[in-house]
């Protein structure tokens, strides 16, 4: 039987770490540059600092940070809006990629702790990147793509010859989910993006056709992009209407897969009969669970590295900032200009 | 691309049929007996007559029926209580088991017609039933067997060391949903089951522990039952609170699948984004959708057989009526004192 107690040590360390240290003894510690918020607040709370080297505890690892990945979340941290709510000083960031002491290259995802030149990551949780392999793909392929990964072959277990709807297919994960779909044998996916240039990354990355979620009645337009038949599978982060109009238009045995809510509305509430009428299936998806499965997602990574090296599955680079200019990636991210991967340099 | 028009011409046949007919012209028309309802109302209205013979159309067998599958479903029919409303005059009985001309062994659904000496059914959804499985058997494999198939493998997809509750465990589905649950390695079966004697059948057929469903807190029974745990998948027919308390239960990456609806009360509406709190899913059966998979039907029926003739699986043997006796089949079957499939012999 599996155990159900997500045991997440590393998701709520309690153990006294740099990220909640405010000085750095520098006598007696070896010292790195790290990102910490000190208070809550607007763009000004992140500031880069001297702080201690964190210290490895048993079943941990110390990475040498060759890039921290930049997510939406992290920019809600600051004003302490993440669903999980941070307790104050905290270094933001939750994928790195890196060298170990003895010169492995692991990528890893952690609660937080990343903006530095150095982290510690759970052994348990540290995968192998292979040299083929950039710094951005590698991080690209943790949240984003083990979210995508296990969205396609898992929770909507998309088989060959379903019609696909990836909604924000231009996303960090929407990206990957598009592509994986088409691996998976996905006879149609259809991209749903909000401006014209997202539509196009999303036909350059293998969509059928595209759809802005503007659309008055996006049930209608889904089916009109699926030859009029109603959908098989949904793919959706953005809440609301958009998914109340994307259940509407499935069809029997049609999964629709919710793994966020951009818009931070909820759905209309699901009656289980009118799921009965159309033998659907709606699901719910959030990473932080799958952690307890971590033979999974190391194989999941592995999996999605060697598409990338074949050249299956194309990351979008979406910018490289030294850490110094954080600020900026995050105000980026928060103006949805970009598309792509941000990541840190914590060197620069 | 799978084609979702979902058409199934049998299930609502619009062709001239016995069904259809008043009375037997004894001079040019073979004939049969068969359970005709004229109108609406109590039992009384379900009456054996003299009817003329159906006559197979094409891709259709004609089939001489050795037994009639009696459902819940069929009771209602009477009434016009049924999820479909139903054109008078109609023959009630929707599995059957018997012999075409050339004397293979079938076993077939149709949407009506089955309550009678002979009966049509379409050649696509005609499996082939080993001498080895009894009458009772190759129907009780139809609508229960095919459903619990379907929850099992598809809907729920139940992998091994899953813990499982199986709702109205001693009923046609439920009876052998619980087994097949077993056969794909779910490390824990709890079977629900209203009276002592259900709860012992269930036992009987493997569950681990059993619960009854008026218990007060029906979610901390099913935890108590997996050692404090919650559950992995659920199995539900019942609604209302049943169904309520029985998705609280539902562990991380945990499916309830609804197949029916037994007490007429809807459950409560669910939240996706309490769902996505749980990475939980809940979906929807019902067995019409399938038969726009006659492949994967064919294949489960084959399947089930198999299990069937090795011994791996058990049908519960209701009770064999005589046709001129389908009321008082009724009668047990709305009662709810019956255990086992229940079918009617049209030779009597």
């Amino acid at each position: 039987m599996h155990s159900h107690h997500i045991s997440l040590a590393f998701l709520n360390p309690v153990r006294y770490g740099p990220q909640y240290q405010m000085e750095l003894d520098t006598n007696s510690e070896a010292g790195m540059r790290a990102v910490q918020i000190r208070e809550f607040g607007g763009p000004e709370v992140v500031q880069v600092r001297d702080l201690p080297e964190p210290v490895p505890a048993a079943a941990e690892l110390l990475v040498e940070v060759a890039r921290c990945g930049v997510n939406f979340a992290d920019s809600l941290l600051r004003e302490n809006g993440y669903i999980a709510s941070a307790t104050l000083p905290i270094i933001p960031g939750g994928e790195v990629v890196g060298r170990t002491p003895d010169g492995r290259r692991v990528a890893a995802m952690i609660q937080n702790g990343g903006y530095a030149e150095k982290a510690v990551v759970p052994e348990a949780h540290a995968f192998p990147v292979p040299d083929e392999l950039d710094d951005v793909e590698a991080v690209a392929l943790l949240a984003q793509g083990l979210t995508a990964w296990w969205l396609v072959n898992r929770t909507a277990r998309i088989q060959p010859g379903e019609s696909v709807v990836v909604h924000a297919a231009a996303g960090g994960v929407g990206s990957l989910a598009l592509q994986l779909a088409r691996l998976r044998g996905a006879e149609r996916v259809i991209a749903v993006a909000s401006t014209p240039e997202k539509r196009d990354v999303a036909l350059s990355l293998g969509a059928d056709n595209t759809i802005d979620p503007a659309a008055d009645d996006l049930t209608a337009e889904l089916c009109a992009a699926n030859d009029g038949a109603q959908v098989d599978v949904v793919l959706e982060m953005t809440g609301g209407r958009v998914t109340d109009q994307s259940l509407a238009a499935l069809a029997p045995f049609g999964r629709l897969a919710l793994y966020g809510m951009a818009s931070r509305i909820e759905p209309e509430k699901v009656s289980l009969r009118a799921l009965q009428r159309r033998s659907a299936t709606i699901s719910g998806f959030w990473l932080m669970h799958a952690f307890t499965r971590p033979e999974i997602l190391e194989k999941a990574y592995a999996e999605l590295a060697a598409l990338v090296t074949a050249g299956d599955l194309r990351v979008i680079h979406g910018g490289d900032y030294p850490m110094s200019e954080v600020r900026r990636a995050h105000e980026d991210l928060r103006n949805r200009q970009s598309i792509g991967k941000l990541v840190i340099d914590p060197a620069r």
